[in-house]
């Protein structure tokens, strides 16, 4: 299933420079953007994969008070249900949000989840699954490290299960002490606590976004010494292989978790990823309506 | 009048789960949503309205300073006249904007309410109209009752207005004293300062939001004590007709003004009203850009 | 190549009332409109330009803090480009953006500034220029009066450099000497303190908007005696050319930099320049996409 939908993903995608693919085959379908905490990029990411496949698309920034949230989450949802909206992404700040919105829409509604507290952001995950297929062909014999603050991140997760289900041998979790999820969690993946040892001979270098009062729980009190400590340079980046390629899921903190040269420089495969994940969403929308018939 | 827009609106009906019809009549035509109070439901519901006819939406919020309002207001409709906007949709907390916006605006733009203070909320009260003739057929013979702060809601002036003009015989509203409209307004209605009169024997039930400061004025200080007076629960539900029908404007407090079971039961009608807000906007829309001829 | 600009966007331009242009120029291009300061006017302005062109058109309102604010901004434009938006209309309150974007993204990318701090407004000025010909024809004979705060005026600047581009042969600036921009600016521009001899006999009228902060730099304290010193009254008007037409690029201080009743009345081109801004846009849209050949 993930390797069909990556296919597809790989048909929508295009060089930089030329134009995207244009498809009809959401006509007169609607595609509601329903996001509780801000996130442009990705609402425009899915923003731009719906049009382009020719859907209707409506923006719903959604401010709820945490008292009333769930069972205003659902009667919003009942209503775009009603405006005979036919998928529904979903972006919120707490745990279990898609799957209550699922379980209780109508089954003729999709429902993608664009990122769901620090649990997961599927459609990330299968973009950097996309990504690194186009760097290295295939994943079964791969190292592949995931740097940073793994504890609270839902890319770091999502990560981890596509990458898992792929078959990618070494799969190592690099991060300070604090930072590190749970011991039941990550199962299979290596634990680093040093780049040193983290980035080794590795395939893929995969940096997170910081958080500056994660640092401190590190105890590392500052950009200046968290960079020190976790910050991806071009002389640290040396110790992977010598085609390793380096992504972050952005918004990037340069100079903090990783030094501009690199995330501009000849390994950075970073703006790969966004041109893939517009494709990815193409996929995902093209799979959930497709699996419908036509209209 | 009324009658044919509720003709043209159902027209514009399909079941939950179809496709919404889909038309060019308004292609090449520009809508403008013209918001100074947040209403994400509404701006929704015409935008897909507008969008399901061809026509370009575009949004705008607008935050005005009230000492500069009128003026600006009528700067900004100048200046969407000037770009070839067809049809604006306002939605202001202020009586009066839409009338002086109508009133200065060149004849051939089309103004629309969205709702205008407490005054009125039309595309609301034809809604509501839509729904009731969908479950009970015909109106003139028919109890409806409507239930809360009558006094600073638009969307029952509206539904006042609409019921009035289509014959319904027993118009019944529903409050606490205090929220009771002043004696000239609502003539022809029966007023009821307790459920179990106001909903004995009626056929639709309309309950309206209350906002927490109207409780205190109605000295039901709070959530508790005012389910307790005026809220909607089954059992109350079971003194009026066995197939009355539940609306409610949304969003719902439930546990305040409706319990959920009720909003989510079977006698429920308030997902239809959201399915025929979007026919009735498309119906209101084809209508005065109809009247036009062809572009 | 200004007056290539403005004849192609004169043919853009329609009577209000009429249908505006359309066409499938852009068709399977996308604009993103991405501004970091608000602005509706100019926004929607652009993007009602672009989706009469066909083009899919994004909005992306961005708040950055200074810091990081070059860094983040580029990152943007560069997830921007990966998306494969093909146009962006960058907005920002800061010298030097639109130029650095232009200098960091790819080549078939285009760039558009829809407003730079105090420095530039390049549409402004055309729409400016396309208004002055459609009312006098030619400008290598004209007399035009640019009033208010010069000194921090963007739209200022690009009227400035269009007229002159143009061999407008006076070209005046009127404004209270605090308001007066630095000597070695607006070279060949004659430099008045009064209304008197800034309007004598002049064919155009061009106010700007005064802040209210900028009243008190330049020691008229309030909007009272700022409108008595440099506000445009129908006495005033008076002194300038019986044909001359009045310009404001809006939005209005109405009272303080001009009256009411000389905004409405018959010499006013406000509106039309609204109508031509559209056009304008259409005409940058089509010749930067234009030259680039088919699709």
């Amino acid at each position: 299933m993930i390797e069909q939908l990556l296919d597809r993903a790989q048909s929508y995608v295009r060089p930089i420079g030329a134009q995207p693919p244009a498809s009809r085959l959401l006509a007169g379908r609607t595609v509601a953007n329903l996001f509780t905490e801000p996130s442009t990029r990705t609402r425009v990411s899915f923003e731009l994969a719906a049009k382009r496949l020719g859907a209707d698309v409506v923006n719903l920034e959604v401010q709820l008070s945490s008292r009333v949230k769930g069972e205003s989450m659902l009667d919003t949802v009942y209503t775009l249900q009603s405006l005979h909206v036919d998928v529904m992404v979903i972006r919120d700040a707490e745990t279990g949000v898609p799957a209550t919105v699922a379980a209780n829409v109508a089954p003729h509604v999709s429902i993608l989840s664009a990122g769901e507290a620090h649990v997961s952001h599927p459609t990330q995950g299968l973009l950097d699954a996309l990504t690194v297929r186009q760097h290295k062909g295939r994943l079964d014999n791969l190292s592949i490290s995931i740097v940073g603050d793994i504890r609270h991140s839902r890319v770091a997760r999502s990560a981890y299960h596509v990458f898992s289900a792929l078959g990618v041998p070494d799969l190592r979790i690099v991060a300070p002490p604090a930072l590190m999820p749970e011991p039941g969690e990550f199962s299979g993946c290596s634990r680093h606590t040093t780049l040193e040892s983290g980035l080794k001979d590795t395939d893929v270098v995969m940096m997170l976004r910081i958080q500056k009062e994660r640092m401190a729980q590190a105890e590392l009190p500052d950009a200046d010494r968290y960079f020190a400590n976790y910050g991806l340079t071009s002389e640290r980046l040396s110790t992977a292989r010598r085609d390793a390629i380096v992504m972050h899921p952005q918004p990037m903190n340069r100079g903090i978790e990783i030094a501009s040269d690199v995330a501009d420089g000849p390994s950075s495969a970073i703006r790969d990823q966004v041109r893939n994940g517009v494709a990815v969403r193409m996929a995902v929308l093209a799979e959930v309506m497709g699996s419908r018939g036509a209209p």
